[in-house]
């Protein structure tokens, strides 16, 4: 009940002089944003200079002090939080239709998978649309196959801007599609690449395998060999597939979250976090995953650095290490807040973690009238584009361990119609970020946390 | 003179009884073509059972093969038609930027190349973006040095239809930037791939020395990279590749053109020559580049044979070998119509070499009138599309031998603008074909051809 009258409090405050100020500091702060090169110049960075940056790569090491040496460069307090991390090493990955022509197949282990032996392994193919399916069929079918799951993105979904569902949608096998095919005696697992466009282009991402079931080498091919596959076997011909994937689990290796913040002027015990993850897939070089959100969250706090706004309450910038496969960062940063007794004191947490086109809006935690308050407060945005708001229980993988915990979440929303021809691929390169939908994707987050971080959430149970 | 007025005669003739009957001949062949599942089931086995058919490959030799069981079994005369093709073989290739991070480019070995030593070749790397700017450069910049090339495709002309003049700007220096770079002492050359899309997508094709240079390794990279290397050049910095490439040119091997015809009714001496390639580039599988034009030719005598339509002078149908490295089966089947004394008796050369996107018209090598004549008495087509003709010298590599001697020439023009996005990739495979447009390019190419071997050309000089 309490929290209720301070948050209505915290409404009325927000038609006043006081909000009038966080106003004008909020256009500033976007003013800033816009004209700056700074945000691509460090994307630029990030990816043509570095590079890749899977964890435990020497490419997320140097991810991890530059960004720490950009902070002091700008004069912001900066801490580099340890965290161990996997280390997954690629190798080499190839396969081929023996009963084809020796046709060969584009494809990439997944995160995770083991190694095949070395000379690769042999068996006859056989596809499924659904884990149903697969148990239908069985062991008597499944036993020394290499399971083909074929679940294509839904592209009227994709299309119509619900690209994440349909992601969430299609990418079900990457996950837990190898060990599930292994319970059933398959030798190996091969998804098609969860993908919205495609150049014989492989789409990465991570698997994880159920303990108590053998572990299988998995991989996804591209929607092309996808394809093929399943025009042979619809026309009954027997498909047989050759694999090599050497892929290795190194020993973890230390890494670092890296945390830097604008103290609060009147309430630093209190913060508004926002993230991003520092790591990215291998294939590519991360630019709009996640190389965008570091940019964001670095940008926004440089520019309050150097317009010298103190907000009232802490803004403080994670960017997180190993978001893509083993989420260790963001568990890590979770435990230490814990440690501290500081969950409670996140009053807010917004990630950017779905690339840098056109910004169009967040998804939040919040509900019903708590987000129609905060759109409406935050009206001022249509400066920029029209921002909705839209409640969503998912706001972020790094934040979920706060969000789980009831901090309110918000995860920025780009355009996320083409999110997916990139995402987790070779493409996923600097020429992908529009840079003036990178500086409008900043000062939409950076404006939501100011005001935030000024005048609290107006949040009623 | 004499051709003059049997000329005017033909286009008399067309307009009688016997136009009638040509017509209604030409719509029974477009009806069976826009009916039949034959094309795209034939492009299927070519592409998914059979898949690269790279000059001297099995692919190819199997391509040979199945093509003429396939006429046989149709009951259409055909013959193979040796030639000896270049066996060139691609091997390895892989390159990263040793300067920054040992990023991985991708790229791809430019057909023709020869490799670098085993271990690879490490150099510093200057972009040109012209054959001036390199000799103004002079041995004293380039020695030493591997060569990039950044020539992009003009992408306004692919947008407004002109793709094709977009490729024959942007590809110069794929067929002689090696030899010419090497001129100057250059220990590689690296080419911007010639794409109008790119997923990370290197684009192959054919290159070749000047013999009085010494050869060096040639490459494409991808648009993305060659925007990478780019930009780092851009921020004044040195960057320096490692480069492995490791092609081998084989001895040379026997292979075939596959020649079936229909034989015409009462000038069996007169052809109309429709042709298409059967070789293709290793790295997709030749769907639309040129298992599309093969099928169309396959299909235009299939069609024929099935209704019984015998036109007054021969149909025959060429599927060249080489046409991508080398062009030996074009200049083989032109050599041997020499000799034979048939050369003046092609009295037209259709080739369809662009793809299989909705049809838009053809290229020819007649002018004005002659030109204006074929296009009206062609307006039927408008059933399928409305089909222009247009001018041009150029009208297909397998027949430029034959209209180079004179022969009236035509070129399959589907629509153009996504034809870079596929052409001489890995993503070159037969999802990118609609079968309704395949079975409409056929329908336009043996309509033509149909009513050429009927009437004759009606050409003026």
């Amino acid at each position: 009940m309490r929290t209720t009258l301070t948050a209505v409090l915290t409404i009325a405050l927000t038609t006043s002089a006081f909000a009038q100020s966080t106003d004008a500091n909020a256009q500033r702060l976007i003013d800033e944003i816009l004209a700056s090169p700074h945000g691509y110049e460090t994307l630029a960075y990030l990816t043509d200079n570095i590079g890749p940056r899977l964890s435990g790569s020497k490419g997320a090491a140097l991810a991890v002090q530059y960004t720490t040496a950009r902070f002091r460069q700008w004069g912001i307090d900066v801490k580099q939080q340890p965290v161990m991390v996997p280390h997954w090493v690629r190798g080499e990955e190839r396969a081929r239709l023996v009963s084809h022509n020796d046709q060969k197949i584009v494809l990439t282990a997944l995160g995770g998978s083991v190694a095949t032996p070395p000379s690769g392994i042999t068996a006859e193919v056989i596809e499924v649309t659904s884990f149903d399916q697969l148990a239908q069929l069985g062991r008597e079918k499944i036993q020394g196959k290499i399971v083909f799951y074929n679940g294509a993105m839904d592209m009227a979904l994709v299309e119509s801007g619900r690209a994440f569902d349909a992601y969430s949608q299609a990418v079900v096998f990457r996950g837990t599609g190898a060990s599930r095919a292994a319970a059933f005696g398959a030798v190996a697992s091969v998804i098609r690449s969860v993908a919205s466009a495609s150049l014989r282009t492989p789409h990465t991402g991570a698997m994880r395998y159920d303990e108590k079931q053998p572990k299988i080498p998995a991989a996804a091919m591209t929607t092309e060999d996808a394809d093929l596959v399943h025009r042979l076997l619809a026309k009954g011909e027997r498909v047989r597939m050759h694999l090599v994937l050497t892929p290795r689990a190194l020993p973890d290796v230390g890494s670092f979250n890296v945390v830097a913040e604008i103290r609060g002027s009147q309430r630093p015990d209190q913060i508004v976090l926002i993230g991003g993850h520092l790591d990215s897939w291998d294939l590519g070089t991360g630019a709009i995953d996640d190389g965008s959100g570091v940019v964001m969250v670095m940008e926004t706090l440089r520019a309050l650095q150097k317009l010298g706004i103190k907000p009232k309450r802490t803004i403080r910038g994670v960017l997180f290490m190993n978001e893509e496969n083993g989420l260790r960062g963001g568990r890590k940063y979770f435990d230490n807040a814990a440690q501290r007794e500081e969950v409670q004191k996140h009053i807010a947490a917004i990630e950017s973690d779905a690339g840098a086109a056109p910004p169009i809006g967040f998804i939040s935690t919040l509900e019903g009238k708590n987000l129609e308050r905060v759109q409406a407060r935050m009206n001022f945005l249509s400066r920029i584009s029209a921002i909705r708001f839209e409640s969503s229980k998912h706001t972020g993988a790094d934040t979920s361990p706060l969000t789980d915990a009831g901090v309110p979440g918000f995860g920025l929303v780009p355009d996320p119609r083409h999110y997916f021809d990139f995402h987790h691929t070779p493409a996923d390169t600097l020429d992908k970020v529009d840079p003036k939908a990178l500086a409008q994707n900043t000062a939409v987050l950076a404006a939501l946390a100011y005001v935030i971080a000024e005048e609290g959430l107006p949040v009623s149970p």
